[in-house]
């Protein structure tokens, strides 16, 4: 079987001690419209389907990476020191072994976020997306973008679309390697697209996403069904992006959601991510729509929703979600000097 | 196609004018612990599998059924007049021409229900049973239960299963005119089984469970896995009614109840029949569970959940549900001419 240094070793055939003294980087959050659910293989972050993403422009974490003359690596999130027993931690340390020049050497990572912490806002895929291009900048590796991909998948699935901005799809691949399974931009651009954040809880869930994902390719009746339905929705999702047509991509997009809730629904045990507050903004989603209002949600591994609409709608949006937390992806895109300057 | 028509001459060649100057009966609730969700053939409602069933003891409905001298039938639902341009009065008028002896023959239907009406408490269910009884009992018809569930799927699909107590199972059959998609008995006996309403809401639901059921069966992803699903389903059932596995039992009945509320969720629309109360209940259900405590619940086309518990543990159902309305459906059930005195 193939390991994770496997893949490493393939890419980077040798990694040799950094130049500079440290790398710094700035990853987006990225929201799927068609969704990533399931792995073919769970140590390599394969999936099961292709899936396509929009990231969120200046949500996202900004990390640095430096040397440290230290016995054991330090990971500091949002101004505080991560301890080493917890799950995060571990994830993180597990995935600098598999790029140590030697193994003394001892690494420094500080990131801040402007998103909540594993709260089903793609925290994890910023943050290993961060991580890689941090690594890529202090190692000054000759690796295109697409291969870092591949490096921060075996992070975190979903980070392999967090390496650009605008429309990402991450493509399945075939290979037992997965070296042709990474993300790649693509060339749509919609300007007026906003995602507006409605955000139900920030706290951590109870249940990772790999967890929940794993328990539903495991036992969900209905999973042989969804490489189907994602290829389809992916389709649609292209035909809707190309014409810019958004009654299709968001009637799409909700759908997809929907589908993978249906899907935890229907595991066993049960994953219900939705609270009481997330089916009143559905209702209340469904119910402007009928009206005519051209908006939709989707719904990743947590309560809370992910509204699309249009700029032109903006201002009845933030009336009817007063809370709403609104996004430009096209816009004014922060660049990795200027977010890290308090780093 | 076969027609309704043809399916009553079928079983019943010659209507004559009754003997009788009325006929009553009472009809039990019944909740579907292998569900029924889609029909292969609309107008006969004839199931896309067959399902399982618990009758809810003394909750259902009492009918009495009388020849009158007027010019157009009359309705009587739980001491009100019902309008004669309603769904329901059109339903129930529709049902009776099926049966009519003569064109100029006009009925009176008095029913008291002790559910709500239309609340995804099987009321239809309970309502079409009973009325297949007291015509069957004004008529005099010469036919078998089985028979008579024949005709009462064609009032409610799942009206057929409410003609006794007890565990009921519908056979999904595979004529074209349906005589062989009847429900019968099982000898299951079971006196420690309880059945705990919570009533969320005793409203009627905006959309009827054979609109929610055709849009599920038109545009769910899922829904060419329902039939395999329900089968397996079904199979475990038998072996925990057989073997008296309650917790095999609960834990089948909730599946197969959230695997066709996933079916709903993943239809376009989406289908939602969960409200925050509904969730709340079953997050409490789930946790009493993770304790220890014997206790599922099942979902039907409505936000009230049905518990499943034994009787030992009734107290402690009471204590975490107070609101819980407890039903021992192999306990006194009610015989018809003690329901009916206050017709």
């Amino acid at each position: 079987m193939v390991t994770k240094l496997d893949v490493v070793q393939a890419l980077l055939p040798k990694i040799t001690v950094p130049q500079k003294s440290s790398g710094v980087a700035f990853a987006p959050s990225n929201i799927a419209l068609c969704k990533y659910w399931g792995k073919r293989n769970v140590e390599l972050n394969l999936p099961v389907t292709s899936s396509l993403s929009i990231s969120l422009s200046n949500l996202g974490a900004c990390t640095k990476v430096s040397l440290a003359d230290a016995a054991t690596d330090q990971i500091i999130l949002n101004n505080e020191v991560v301890a080493s027993n917890t799950v995060f931690y571990r994830r993180i340390v597990q995935f600098l072994h598999l790029i140590r020049p030697t193994k003394d050497t001892v690494f420094n990572v500080t990131t801040k976020t402007n998103i909540p912490v594993a709260a089903g806002l793609a925290s994890s895929a910023c943050g290993f997306a961060g991580l890689v291009l941090a690594l890529a900048d202090l190692f000054e590796w000759p690796l295109a973008l697409e291969q870092l991909s591949i490096l921060a998948r075996m992070g975190s699935g979903s980070a392999c679309r967090s390496l650009w901005h605008g429309f990402v799809e991450w493509q399945v691949g075939s290979q037992a390697n997965g070296l042709d399974s990474y993300a790649y931009p693509l060339e749509y651009h919609w300007p007026e697209l906003r995602i507006g954040l409605l955000l139900v809880d920030k706290s951590q869930k109870p249940q990772t996403s790999s967890e929940a994902m794993q328990c539903t390719v495991e036992t969900s009746p209905f999973y042989s069904l969804w490489p189907k339905t994602v290829s389809q929705a992916l389709q649609e999702t292209h035909a809707a992006l190309a014409s810019k047509d958004f009654w299709s991509l968001g009637a799409v997009a909700e759908a997809n959601a929907l589908a993978m809730h249906a899907l935890m629904l229907s595991s066993t045990p049960a994953i219900i991510y939705s609270q009481a507050p997330t089916l009143d903004y559905m209702q209340r989603v469904w119910r402007a729509r009928a009206e005519g209002l051209a908006v939709f949600f989707t719904q990743d591994a947590g309560p809370n929703l992910k509204l699309l609409y249009l700029v032109k709608d903006e201002a009845k949006i933030k009336e009817l979600f007063a809370e709403v937390q609104c996004v430009a992806p096209f816009e004014a895109v922060p660049h990795t000097a200027e977010c890290l300057y308090d780093l």
